[in-house]
């Protein structure tokens, strides 16, 4: 059994872990820590997991994080970077859901997130935890940074065609829409149901810390610099992005076949048939991204436009699931092991 | 008093037209009709209507309807292009809510439609009924075409960089989304609560009937051929439509002044200030139409895309508010008459 | 015209006392007062009132209040209480859609509202304006307590039952279920999309602050103590309350004549056909009341039951438009100016 | 392992049954019948089983299912008592999900149903098949009426306190409120998104079929006839029931205490601490219900009554799970297999 701690588990990805971790067979919950919570019971704040997770939230104390095989840190931005280190020495690996091991240039890190960075030598050896991209790197890992829940669906979804070399990089488009649960447990008014439900809008649209983030992996994959803008909108539901990505196509080519051929031995990418348009439900509560491919009409003779839709739930391929996925590669058990959950529909 | 007739007032856009024209000052509803609902009240359809409108529906007889001013017809596409001629005839005036005056290509029309068009002579006298570009023209029409909801949206987005030549017309998209009331008040599985909420999805991807309606418009903008790719989504809310739109900038331009140029005298366009995002709530159960434009990040150094931000009530603006304007410039009265109501936030 | 002022127009239920003014034929806004949004424009927190309402929120001077003739509250509770006196003294009258002046029993209201009574000395001459019920006094009233949401939807289902005597007064109870919009404009997790869409709960049962306002006024209609319990329930929508009221037989009675006798002349009451059911999208974004009134099976043999279902808009018959229709009865012009809306459907 | 068949496998108790099953340890799915959709994949119609379930719809036809071990009905009524005599000559057991065993009365399940009845002689040797309280019955039958979700919740409510006999079984209510998909998957205007949501209504108030039911079952609990008003009401939510249950008690009783002693051995039903108020997500996509019991004010001076809030997810402990529950019980496995699943929150 893998010893797990998780570090803040009072937000929607810890919550989200411990629905996860409750259920997987290999792992074994033995820390939850919560500043403010200390002492009281999980299941108190969260009645769903009566039953299921008897631990009481315990204070952020490193020695009995040490003691753990994996430590998760579901925290705001700029804890775990000042906190990983002692862990790593201990001996802990470390999945971070936070962006504090995103962006490998500090100063851009810096600029984004608006504070100084508390531990920039870690982020040569922290693996950008995107399973599909990494996995061998990250099999080897012992500090994962765990991908934004946008960055998901929009990598996933151009990988394919950057990859291959197919479309121009320069002028990518990643209109993206996510459920309400993305912004966190937070009270915020403009995420009450007074005020999100029945609406409608973008957001972030002059600068969103997703976009430096997706444009870092996406250079990975084009072997070159892109552009890219990035329209992220919030929608009115609980979980689920769904990502509209658009793209010239350069190079003459068999888009379906080459999404087909590129997952075909991925268990949680699906590639849908032509001319379908997955719905974020398909994947609610589950590990999947489903992806279709598109050839639009743009011209009265032709087109030169591909649209892939690309959906996933945000908490869970987009947040706690790839974590797990993660811990599962990093510990050398099958990567689906806790996480074949049949979608919940409707 | 204008006398005015409603053929097909079960629907969606048919119950918002006596919504708005049983408040409005200077009409007076005589008929409305429906085959199926013929005898029954009209409030016991919509109890919301009790106290405000006293008509029962009655069968559609083209005596009653010719005896009015204007005829609106809220029927599904194929109803009014049989029935226009009579009533023009006999002295009435037409709105039609329907697709079938709106493409000006019988045989496209005939393609996107699955229809022979029963009344191919009329389409040149059908004035495509968009007020803050065919305001002239509108005054003087005897028959006017509606414009369709997502096409109101998106058209009065491009507007302002089409008209100025500052955007490359060959690879416009436009990243659509409405709330479900845009299918109108249809029994149909995918429509139903347990289906459509909590859920998102693009449809239409290969084709959608807005398309060809869109590019014929956006080519009078233009002055030329256009490209556009068109992707439509069902949002989980009621009324809305939400039009991000993606334009490459080719000639330097303040695009916020372009905007706030050619909407500064148009009483239902309303072009928000810079840096901001319309929410679709903003304009609900109101005619305005609310755009913001941006310039977002696209490359390390800088980008050539613009992106607009249109926001409509897909039932006012985009249906029967927009009927009512037309009415009242086609009657010479002012042009906001009965369309000044406070959006209902939240 | 009717010079007006908003104390406190940030809530809900002051943008929607806005939404109501800006339309009212026959009242001027002059000021709006919010200490925490002193000086920007009321259209920059609220884009929806861009172009109905110019003004800017203004420092709470009792000054520039006092030249108005009636002043709202839409404040927390435990404000209007400590600046009624010297507005009053002033010559303005008031409306207060708090709750400071709506319980006659000081300690009853300090032992519920948590806090020392700022002016006992007032609750004397305020008036319950529940306008069905008190027009008369209202008429004349120079501070009026406007009912609470649930009040309102409670006391109107039970008045012409309790006023004919044909119920047991002692074994009341009402099942109420509100829109989130009824605990007002807050940024608080229980509140936030994530946790009330798709979900539904009572809460309060063991005490809620309406159970003594409503048990006093229908102490009232029946002429002696009542026994009433109170189920408060959150509704994941924005607007509307529905009370479903039960109550036991003690007089043979036609209970549908009854109700239609009661509000024959009521323009804000609408009792509906036997065997219906309201829903609250019937009275969305109106003044109206909807009632129907059941005698549903109990035993195999009869039944002894009535049940009353109860829809009002919260935030309009259950706040803001009781409140202009309590400013129509104070300055003696048509009850109904300014409050005849459509209610807004689908 | 048990072999299993679904009859009806497009409803949505059809498809929450293939996700349970789907993940369950001892059962094999053989056999899903559809006239409408045989030959097509059940992925096809349900993408969120792609991967999970291979099979396609096959006609209903006898032999196949016969060969099963045990075949589910999520048909509408009327189709399982004209084909269940078959498959029990033919050895296979049957848990009905529809209302067909349910009601021990011919006459009056023809009243309710407005069908004959097509196999009265079986409902004798049918079992109701609520676990918590015909648990030996239901081990050895070989045809288990599963219950509705409505009658679930409600008798587990009510079902501590008639045992007991602490109430007055001749005036209880049951105010109960469900979510849209407790209607069915089906194409009805009254169901759609843009009527049901942002909505909210009580139906049925004349006469609902769950009330016979519910009756049925309350008196061999209370041990004679009860009476009981039960008020269903539709929540603009996808899954999930709420019944608020009142009683007047008439002995004396700690209430929690009662409720926490019946249930302390059930692994599906959760009482709540005092003082709370469980929601529906907190059982979303798990069998359990979960209970708390209060005794509200109702008059200055105490009160006679007790109020029960009892939750469970429509389409497992109301449905499908339930229908599990009963297949492990009647073949002697334990009885929480495969119905451990934690609720997805949020």
């Amino acid at each position: 059994m893998i010893k797990v701690g998780i570090v803040g588990g009072t937000g929607y990805t810890g919550v989200e872990l411990l629905r996860l971790l409750a259920q997987h067979p290999q792992a074994e919950l033995r820390v939850i820590t919560s500043r403010k919570e200390a002492g009281s019971a999980v299941s108190a704040m969260f009645p769903s997991l009566r039953g299921h997770v008897d631990l009481a939230f315990s204070e952020p104390a490193p020695k009995a994080l040490a003691g753990c095989d994996v430590v998760f840190f579901a925290t705001p931005n700029g804890v775990a970077m000042n906190e990983a280190r002692v862990l790593l020495d201990a001996g802990a690996r470390i999945v971070d859901l936070s962006a504090d091991f995103r962006l490998k240039d500090v100063a851009e890190w810096e600029r984004w997130y608006k504070m100084k960075h508390g531990a920039p030598e870690l982020l040569s050896q922290a693996v950008y935890g995107l399973c599909e991209v990494n996995r061998e790197h990250i099999q080897g890992a012992r500090l994962v940074a765990n991908p934004g829940c946008y960055p998901t669906s929009v990598q996933l979804g151009f990988l394919p065609l950057l990859s291959a070399g197919v479309v121009d990089s320069d002028s990518l488009i990643a209109d993206a829409k996510s459920g309400v649960s993305g912004a966190g447990r937070k009270a915020e008014l403009h995420l009450s149901f007074a005020e999100a439900s029945d609406n409608f809008a973008a957001y972030g649209v002059p600068g969103h810390r997703h976009w430096p983030e997706i444009r870092q992996e996406l250079r990975h994959m084009a072997g070159r610099e892109v552009g890219l803008v990035f329209t992220p909108h919030l929608l009115p539901l609980i979980r689920g992005i769904h990502a509209t990505l658009y793209a010239r196509v350069t190079k003459d080519a068999d888009v379906q076949a080459l999404f087909e051929a590129r997952y075909a031995k991925e268990p949680f990418v699906d590639i849908l048939p032509p001319g379908t348009h997955p719905d974020t439900r398909s994947v609610r509560a589950s590990n999947m991204c489903r992806i279709a491919v598109h050839r639009p009409p743009q011209r009265t003779s032709g087109s030169d436009m591909v649209v892939v839709l690309s959906v996933i739930d945000n908490l869970v391929k987009g947040a706690a699931g790839q974590a797990v996925q993660n811990m599962n590669l990093m510990f050398g058990i099958p990567e689906t092991t806790g996480l074949l959950h049949v979608p919940v529909v409707p």
